[in-house]
């Protein structure tokens, strides 16, 4: 039985998580829970899979949430109850399926108590990747990549040697706006830019797909959890989404992990690695798919995914800067206050603005991370 | 410095082992090499490799051989011959680049002098695999594929379980005749059966490629290889030979093995495995590539296909005279003795006449394999 505190328990990574849980309970126990402010969804969550401990996002919310719950339920709040969740005695493994940079705190927290992670939230990496994998190093503890991308190349690295990488290539299936111009996305509208052609998921990484902030934030966050240098690092344009991913070797040997797109098998593989269990959801078959269509990426065409590969190589502090100026520019998208094409605008400009500077604690990556997102919420 | 036999020097793969054992001079050492009549070549090939001992077909051409070479070096023939250096006391690995079943006896001679084995030559693992792979796990013997498709299921399979894979699909480009009709095939030439569209290789294996007899011994060896069922062994048409073989594992996840058709990637595989080193072969570009193809298999299309999984469902004696009434067959049309099609009829037909019975030895197998020879060739 292996014990889990979840962190994002009512989001897209949380629900499919627990989808799994419940389906192999004989193998999997949630003994902590978080979420932000969907209580009622908590609720069903907290009476079907009975963790001793549940954190909210705030007083108001937590108070609401154990009138109605038995008094052995520890209900926590805020930035301190999810690190308690994510440090949560009982557990061996923390999924971190929380969105943004308020994921930082609580991963750092659950490396430190020697918690193996299942890593769902990527701006850890993006912007601490060199404290977090020095500290997991340091910890003995693994960090198991959720995203399917990430997952994909975890998994072809199997039995494999890392000094024998080439080459590793993300797939990017393009987002919302595959087939449209630069001119025609300057009056796209928030209910346009949420239709994801292959995969259903929450509307931040829905916007980040179809502008490639967040292929932009994969190639960061892969260039830390294998090591490899930005210039061993490809996107390239699969609409399909069927190749996740896929590594070339050095005697030019490609190895790629294909399925259809679901974020439950990269999930669960997370869950079970090194083994595979046996899994409900539909098979691929290539000869009823047909084809498989590859193009290369146009950084033109998408200056998010250029700004990224800039801001990695640059380091030190850049990608934390990119990272909150993102996600404010996409929450003021969603808001309706700057159009499709504002959100590279804001983005760039913010970097524009910083001068790139050592990031050595998390306290000075809060710091960064707050004044690039004061800056963004202004421009 | 691994010490190598190589068993069919002049061959297509024979040549390609020896180009790679010339580029990593350092790494890899021939130690004895075989042949058949290419006198001109073998002579070259020993000027440069300096091997200790060397066999070809027949006493003159030892010979012939002999008189141009320095007395140092052995030189040995026939049957003795080559088990003589598929045993080289120097050797620790013998590379199975021979043609046809009489490469049996000298791997099974290979193995039982502990020899690991680089394999090549399928039709050891379709006439005999129940006897090999007991003999080579007793041995503490590894067999590593060196057919493009199962080398690329070996891959896959790096770090994984055999007992999770759910199926194994096999690629297959379809060969020269892959957009003719049944109808169409009734007068193609043996000069068009040889068009391969995307492999150079010899002419007995294009034969092969174009009726799927190839890739029915290599669903046969597959079941040995990598210990699965015949129903979980499938075969997809893919035009391009990019994508080499996959393998679906009990979550759904698929990992795939890719790269340009090019034998000396599998064959520097199996030399250096588990390591990588490098390789002057042209890379993968899926984006230039941009598109790939895949289909189903039409069993009435392919009936030596068909036939394949049934002589293997079977078992006992029946891969042995399908794979013996199958090279009768392509000699007979690369003859001019039947047509295309004549081929399959051969086959069927050898099938028909022979009662499947249990084949515990060499001998048995062997005797088998003379007796569907002797009538394929009146048929």
């Amino acid at each position: 039985m292996k014990k889990i505190s979840l962190l994002g328990s009512t989001g897209s990574v949380g629900t499919q998580t627990l989808d799994i849980v419940d389906q192999h309970s004989d193998k999997f126990e949630i003994v902590a829970l978080s979420a932000g402010s969907n209580i009622e969804l908590l609720k069903q969550q907290v009476e079907k899979f009975r963790p001793k401990l549940v954190s909210v996002a705030t007083k108001e919310l937590a108070e609401q949430l154990m009138s109605s719950l038995p008094a052995s339920i520890r209900v926590v709040y805020g930035e301190e109850g999810l690190v308690e969740v994510a440090t949560a005695p009982d557990a061996e493994m923390v999924v971190t399926a929380i969105m943004g940079s308020r994921g930082l705190p609580a991963t750092i927290a659950a490396i430190h108590a020697g918690k193996h992670i299942g890593l769902a939230n990527k701006e850890t990496l993006v912007t601490a990747g060199h404290l977090v994998m020095q500290l997991a190093q340091d910890k003995g503890v693994t960090i198991l990549p959720i995203d399917s991308e990430h997952s994909a190349i975890f998994q072809c690295l199997n039995g494999e040697s890392v000094k024998q990488i080439e080459r590793i290539t993300l797939t990017a299936s393009g987002g919302s706006f595959r087939d449209y111009s630069r001119e025609q996305l300057t009056n796209v509208t928030v209910e346009q830019a949420l239709k994801h052609p292959n995969w259903s998921m929450g509307a931040k990484i829905t916007i980040d797909s179809a502008t490639m902030a967040n292929k932009g934030l994969e190639v960061i966050e892969a260039h830390w959890l294998f090591n490899v240098n930005y210039d061993q690092i490809e996107v390239v344009i699969h609409p399909e989404s069927i190749i996740h991913s896929y590594v070339e070797f050095v005697d030019s040997s490609v190895i790629a992990q294909l399925g259809l797109p679901d974020m439950r098998v990269p999930i669960q593989y997370a869950l079970t690695y090194p083994d595979r269990i046996a899994s409900n959801v539909d098979r691929l078959s290539l000869s009823r798919i047909g084809q498989l269509n590859f193009r290369p990426i146009d950084f033109e065409r998408y200056p998010m995914l250029r700004l990224a590969f800039e801001c990695g190589k640059a380091g030190l502090s850049a990608p934390t800067v990119y990272n909150a100026a993102n996600e404010v520019a996409v929450d003021r998208f969603l808001k309706g206050e700057i159009s499709f094409l504002g959100i590279e605008h804001v983005v760039e400009a913010v970097l524009s603005k910083h001068n790139n500077c050592k990031v050595d604690s998390i306290e000075a990556i809060v710091a960064v991370d707050q004044e690039a997102r004061a800056i963004a919420s202004k421009i």
